[in-house]
């Protein structure tokens, strides 16, 4: 008796054990796994909607090859997408995900879904563009998003792009409810790639936390420019964000081009996320102040890659 | 019986008159019917590829504000369409056709269908783009063509164009065929527009002429740079074409752009009709050289608009 107990017991402790071993690293932070102390400053320096323009594409690589801007995310619906994935096919070493894309919300400059327009009748105006927006006549098919992601990440594949993460175009795929967000989630472990998901937003939306599983990778914080900062506040916004860095994982999305003569008419209806918003962030983030901080802060500048092969 | 026979002839001579009077105007020059002598030197100063990219359309709009070029035509299916789009409508004086598009020719900036992608299949390559080119194993389906040309045809019209012509871009629909080229005739005259048809081109290919009815309008003569031509001899190749040119209706085809950023990316994998190119065009069209000429070779300068009013 007392030696079944004995072998009850052993079982039970090799069982706890076996748990212990599987949870324990789970317990580590992102930074403990890429070898940082638990409370260092990981930020991802993410730069947005690689793919729409030419000069988008033109000063994100630049930004890239800086080394001060770690990571991107490509539009594969865009015009300018081949461009980008006759990089990232010469350049695998970068760090490209996708931004996945449902609007096309410029006015003068406008793009289509990759699946063909009767399939995804629901993300389409009734010229064939996708929507300017969303709003609440705007009934979008969910069945149907998953449909056009998916028919973005097999152009994506098809054309050369080995993609590190996904994330989602004006964030329509992570504020959109459950079903939306799970599409892009399914895609995700699919295809074994992180989806951009923050911790920060839980408490807004429990259905982004409750949607995840264990083995999700899931960011602390992200700082992102807001419409209201004044132009010549744009350096100090940054600066402050920098300067008040919380331990975990950060992403900075940034959205860079130049100001130029293509890039001011796609943007020309409104100021925001427009040609000289971007030269603005293109100035900041490579600036020798930014690079300045991020050595007297002590930041550790990572990329997608580099988090996905530690959760793993 | 003599009343029979002289009512007889009276309605043979009706008749007779009747022909007559339908077939006279036809005889008339498209020159005579504009008011100009038989042998007056027309000349449509037309601009293609407009919709392509931002710089196109930038050039294309200052050469027809200046007066020197008379006529365009629009790319439906190009991501800068609704750019021109928003200036045909707010210029409905000024002599817009649809430039039909069936082919997506640069690498780094690419373009597809208007229609939905799976219903003109023989159009696209395996990533939804038009194909970069046609060759012998391209196997093009003619129906596809129609269903194509009306969807661009639909989406103009919807987003505002009110085109006075219709050609092809790369000739497509002109150098492929009896089915494809009568798809564009069938558009052309369901809709009362004239399409870019030239009687110099009928020795070559007997199916063109032999498609037309009488009252199609036939241009007489084109000129459009050749590849060989070394760009300092851009000026002198148009300067010797308008100092020959013959009598009747000439249309010239050129490709106006800036050599800007965007315009060298877009077409950086080949020098023809690429961004210096398009820049040489724009500056002899734009030059008091241009101007000069046109005024010393009494050359009247037309529209589309024109030529469609005065054939009918």
């Amino acid at each position: 008796m007392h030696k079944i107990l004995g072998i009850a017991f052993l079982v039970l402790a090799v069982a706890c054990g076996a748990t212990y071993a599987q949870t324990t690293p789970a317990k580590k932070s992102l930074a403990e796994k890429l070898g940082y102390a638990r409370d260092a400053k990981l930020v991802i320096v993410h730069a947005d909607d690689l793919g729409m323009t030419h000069s988008v594409n033109a000063a994100s690589i630049q930004g890239l090859e800086s080394g001060l801007v770690t990571s991107a995310s490509i539009m594969v619906p865009c015009p300018w997408f081949p461009e980008m994935a006759d990089y990232a096919k010469t350049h695998p070493e970068a760090d490209f995900g996708l931004h996945l894309t449902l609007t096309s919300e410029r006015v003068f400059y406008r793009w289509g879904p990759v699946a063909p327009r009767d399939k995804v009748g629901s993300l389409v105006d009734p010229n064939g563009y996708f929507h300017l927006g969303w709003n609440e006549t705007t009934h979008i098919d969910s069945r149907e998003v998953e449909v056009e992601l998916r028919a973005q990440m097999e152009r994506a594949l098809a054309m050369g792009v080995r993609p590190t993460h996904l994330d989602s175009h004006q964030y329509r795929l992570f504020e959109n409810g459950k079903e939306i967000f799970q599409s892009v989630l399914r895609l995700g472990r699919e295809y074994k790639l992180p989806v951009f998901v923050v911790r920060d937003w839980f408490a807004e939306r429990p259905y982004l936390e409750a949607s995840l599983d264990p083995g999700d990778l899931v960011v602390d914080h992200t700082v992102t420019m807001e419409p209201g900062v004044a132009p010549e506040k744009w350096a100090d916004f940054y600066v402050k964000a920098l300067e008040n860095l919380q331990p975990g994982v950060t992403v900075f999305i940034i959205h860079l081009a130049f100001d130029d003569a293509e890039m001011r008419a796609a943007t020309r209806e409104r100021d925001t996320w427009g040609a000289a918003w971007r030269q603005r962030d293109f100035d900041f983030f490579s600036s020798e102040r930014f690079r300045k901080l991020v050595r007297e802060q002590n930041i550790k500048l990572v990329t997608w890659r580099q988090l996905a092969q530690a959760a793993r």
